[in-house]
């Protein structure tokens, strides 16, 4: 078989592969990440590059626009290596997880919850999974021999009232020397069952008195980026965070694309690497940050939806994404960290977020943990849009949830020029009511890039409000503006023009993004109705609404009612938690209660099919409109419309 | 560093060290086994090697006879490689397991203890740690879409009455193919919890009906010797049983020996791998012999002295012999096989069964529980004869124990011809009493080459019966035999003469191997007896002797109350159960019982540190005479000696 040896620009990384080798594999396999929402599989036309020396079979399709063609632009998903080749994988490909670790913007509307320490110590619920407990043993005699751990164990039940204690073989065979290094004086680290009844582990001994330093990792498994925290188990606080992107995210943006992946040959245990591989560069980040030492760690608790969390532990996903979509298990066993290659000391207890279905996973899970919901009296409809977005409603009496099929449009999915929320994504954005030229904010204030999530939600809703977009999300002909313009038979909006794109080509939204975004606010949205109504509610009903998700914490949320993305209520019963996959983790980290509550709240959790239900194809179609069909449902922002429309009237020429 | 070869014979296992290097050490690394009962220190005299070819330095000890030393024999351990060498190692160092899977020979007085099935059905305790369940569960469709392991928890609560199951990660994440592999038709394996509200762990599952088939391991780490069984837990019998010779044995032969290397660089690490080494060994023979698929093994149990279970699961053990002589742990969590290292499957758990103190260990735990000791009226006293002996006197109600230092006179130590129970040892013995000439029996019917334990007590007993040894152990100089002889200063008696011999020498016994044998009957003796006072018993209390170890299978009871190493009792009081430890294992493999009730007989075992004890220096010292120095304690030898005296004082000459 002929060789071909593939140089990736910038990275100036090269691999050698048979001929006819998928571009795009021989990428992944290099370690270079090109965008490719679809997985690979030809369909988004997200991963162009160009090819700037030698041949490749293939790669022209008319997800191309004309001049990416004649500027030499080729997907790199349906390319196949023909000779040597130096391929320039764009800027939009690049992912730098710098960005994901500056500070939030915060917004106006944003009310984030915080773990409250105090609270829980006042209700005598501070009880981490993992606790340090220092002693000071006699040490032995010949009238009193008997064995290390027994004393041990006869010492913790006298002076500290501990029961059913037992002893990890790995703690055993540190006991006798840690013992009689400081004699006799050391401190355990027990990790505490799930049932108040179980057994209590004791896993860890070091000498002295280490009881002022006990930590727990924190992990938020998701699609597209992992973020972890470091909590101070003594204190009570975060110490640091970190996050990256998902090592899998080279095969494939959304979970459908990464089961496909894990289905091919070997491609299971990529997958389980490369998201295992992402995990240890976030632990040792934020051990390094933090500057703790390793064998403080008692504990790390992840939570991810049911597919990252299925690949993460290495358990066959096909049956996920297929009818009857069947997950493996809602439950799993606390384990040890080292078992699954983190690199964390055997006395690290892993304990993974319960799932509730196929697509209702352990993210949504830590949400209603975290947030207390599931133990609140108040109705609340929680929402977390991330790479797809599910809904909860209910109480401490009941919980009903669904996913929604809302695609990744708020991560830059199915959008031409959407991106993740990285440098150059616009973020904000105002236009001229008289010219119609835009101001574009972008994230790190540098040349616009594309679009992110809350960026498209606040252009869309601007341009509804000011008249340049109608109802169905098409674009005002009569507007005299040359940014309004038709390309390839769509009309489009030029945000910023070439000369000042942070690319070679004009930053544009156009009639397709706009029902595409559309058709993923109407999915949330009509989720939400659809819960509702199954369970014989309104939206009037709704004491709060809890809103979770990365981009959640950047979305203006009178923009995101103005396109019909949340229904209007109250912004102050609105509750903004950011990462509540990563709340979750935290918050069971400080208190056994929420593991001890979480699994019969997962049994209580009733999942909907929202495609089996009646009312939810009428609700998704009425919500194809900006904001919605029915505009009684928006009170405000008919009021705001009409009142804009008076004075439009009033004005000379209006 | 010049570096040498050193080619041992009759192996041809060649090896290159360093000049200076010890000879036994390069023999230990070389793989080839050298007897050495003190474990190289130069005090046994055991590891004499005929250097063939090339020099080494030392090596010339008292130890050797003059014969041996006018031959060319060296003691490897005092030897320094000082050049290229070729070594004999000599017969008496070869160790061959095929002796150990020999059907041992049935003795007249035996009555070896088997497992009863029948009784632990009849009594509802044929619960095995390890059990297997079938299962037809409904295949999920869309309106019943549970995850898989959900749904064989519904199944199992349902059918089965199942609670409190927790899946192993490992389990989860076979779970979804093998369901689909039979039309969600399958078998879980599960482990059950020692406390009867602690979990029920499902370890393993297999496509359709595999509960036909379901398999224990039973295996006795002992230090000289390592025996495994497979147990059928369907039929609840024994399918098969291999033994072999724990690969620590050429770091010495006995604890003391073991825990002395232990301690030296990296020298834990080798002592464990090689008895991790030896088990693999076994299980695998085990596996091939009964022909049984591993994947149907669902438990393995250990039983083993503190020592061997401290360096089996990789424990420092330098405490083990230093005052105040205090273990790790008297209680080892379950595990999974592979964690230490053993080539069985993830879902095999490992159980090991718990010491009660540094010299008392979970081989005689074994015993007391296999046996039933600890659960009968009866007034019992154990007595397990091996590397080393202990005792234990009690019943349901209390047991006290202690480990008595006998030493390895029983396995052929501190006997200058001593040897292992192997091919070519005298096991039987008979002497003409006109011409005093004697008739060796030998294992394997072969030329002798020395002494094995129960020899040893045949040959003692008959020729104090005879008159030919005084109740001191010492020859009758008066006796016209030229097998009685001076040599070196010390008064031997020829076994067998070079000639006939299996090696170049005389099989010979002296005084000094009697005065061993005598300080080895005496410290049992005396323990027993010191035993017996400190609960204020008497031997005329105990309702029945239970022996134990490889060696009393072997023993005739009679020569063993002729030498005063047991009390003499009615000999249908006696009870050989061959080796407890691996008994033990067996029974715990067979129901949840013992495992439930061990860890309370444990904690009830009260442990005598015999050397603290008031009496038992004068019981010991009373105890060093053939039998006793009070020969009414036993009556009908004394009656016997008396009936012979007056036989022989009539006889002409007389």
């Amino acid at each position: 078989m002929t060789r071909h040896k593939v140089n990736f620009l910038p990275h100036e990384k090269a691999i050698e592969v048979d001929a006819g080798t998928n571009l795009i594999r021989a990428a992944m396999e290099s370690g270079v990440h090109i965008n490719a929402s679809c997985g690979g599989e030809g369909v988004c036309g997200k991963c162009r590059v160009i090819v700037e020396s030698g041949d490749v079979e293939g790669g022209v399709s008319d997800m191309l626009s004309s001049e990416d063609r004649e500027k030499g632009y080729r997907l790199a998903c349906l390319s196949s290596v023909k000779s040597d080749l130096t391929v320039r994988v764009p800027t939009e490909s690049s992912i730098d997880a710098r960005v994901l670790n500056l500070q939030a913007t915060a917004r106006k509307t944003a009310r984030i919850r915080e773990l409250n320490l105090d609270d829980l110590k006042e209700k005598g619920l501070f009880v981490p999974p993992g606790e340090k407990i220092y002693m000071e043993l006699t040490p032995p005699t010949d009238a009193d021999n008997i064995a290390d751990v027994t004393r041990m164990v006869d010492y913790l039940r006298k002076a500290h009232d501990e029961h059913r204690l037992e002893f990890d073989l790995s703690v055993i065979r540190k006991v006798p020397d840690i013992l009689r290094r400081e004699d006799f004086k050391a401190t355990a680290t027990i990790a505490r069952p799930v049932r108040e009844d179980g057994k209590n582990r004791v896993v860890n001994i070091q000498a002295g008195d280490t009881s002022d330093r006990n930590y727990a990792l924190a992990i938020d498994i998701g699609t597209t980026t992992i973020y972890g925290e470091v909590i101070d188990l003594v204190a009570g606080r975060v110490l640091t965070r970190y996050g990256d992107f998902n090592g899998q995210l080279s095969y494939g943006e959304d979970v459908i694309s990464r089961i496909v992946y894990s289905e091919k040959e070997g491609g299971l245990d990529t997958l389980h690497e490369r998201v295992i591989a992402t995990i240890n560069t976030v632990i040792g980040k934020l051990i390094k940050k933090s500057k703790i030492d390793p064998d403080e760690i008692s504990t790390v608790t992840f939570a991810g939806n049911t597919t990252m969390t299925q690949l993460f532990l290495k358990i066959n996903s096909r049956y996920l994404r297929r009818s009857p979509y069947v997950p493996a298990s809602l439950i799993y066993p606390p384990f040890k960290a080292p078992e699954i290659g983190l690199d964390l000391g055997d006395h690290v207890t892993a304990l993974v977020y319960p799932q509730v279905s196929s697509y209702v996973g352990g993210d949504i899970v830590s949400g209603i943990m975290g947030s207390g919901m599931y133990n609140d009296e108040e109705l609340t409809l929680y929402i977390d849009i991330g790479t797809n977005a599910e809904v909860v409603i209910g109480n401490k009496d009941w919980l009903v949830c669904a996913a929604c099929s809302a695609g990744p449009a708020f991560e830059g999915g199915g959008i031409k020029l959407g991106m993740r929320a990285t440098e150059g994504a616009i973020e904000d954005f105002s236009i001229d009511p008289v010219t119609f030229e835009p101001m574009n904010v972008t994230i790190g204030n540098v040349r616009p890039l594309g679009i992110c999530g809350s960026g498209l939600i606040v252009i869309v809703a601007t341009m509804f409000e000011m008249g340049i977009l109608d109802n169905r999300g098409k674009f005002n002909r009569d507007l005299d503006t040359p940014r309004i313009r038709e390309k390839d038979d769509v009309y489009e909006y030029v945000l910023a023009w070439a000369d000042v794109s942070g690319t070679d080509r004009d930053i544009v939204l156009n009639e397709i993004d706009i029902d595409n975004l559309i058709r993923a606010k109407g999915a949330i949205y009509s989720g939400c109705m659809t819960l509702l109504s199954e369970v014989g509610l309104s939206i009037g009903d709704i004491d709060r609404i809890i809103l979770a998700g990365g981009f959640g914490s950047y979305v203006d949320l009178e923009k995101a009612m103005t396109i019909g993305l949340l229904p209007e209520i109250d912004p102050e019963k609105v509750i903004f938690v950011g990462n509540g996959s990563l709340m979750g983790a935290r918050m069971s980290s400080l208190t056994n209660k929420i593991r001890r509550d979480v699994t019969r709240t997962v049994k209580r959790m009733t999942n909907f099919e929202l495609s089996e239900t009646n009312s939810f194809m009428d609700n998704f179609i009425a919500a194809l409109f900006l904001p919605h069909t029915d505009m009684n449902l928006f009170p405000k922002l008919k009021a705001r419309l009409e009142e804009r429309r008076s004075r439009m009237d009033e004005l000379p020429g209006g």
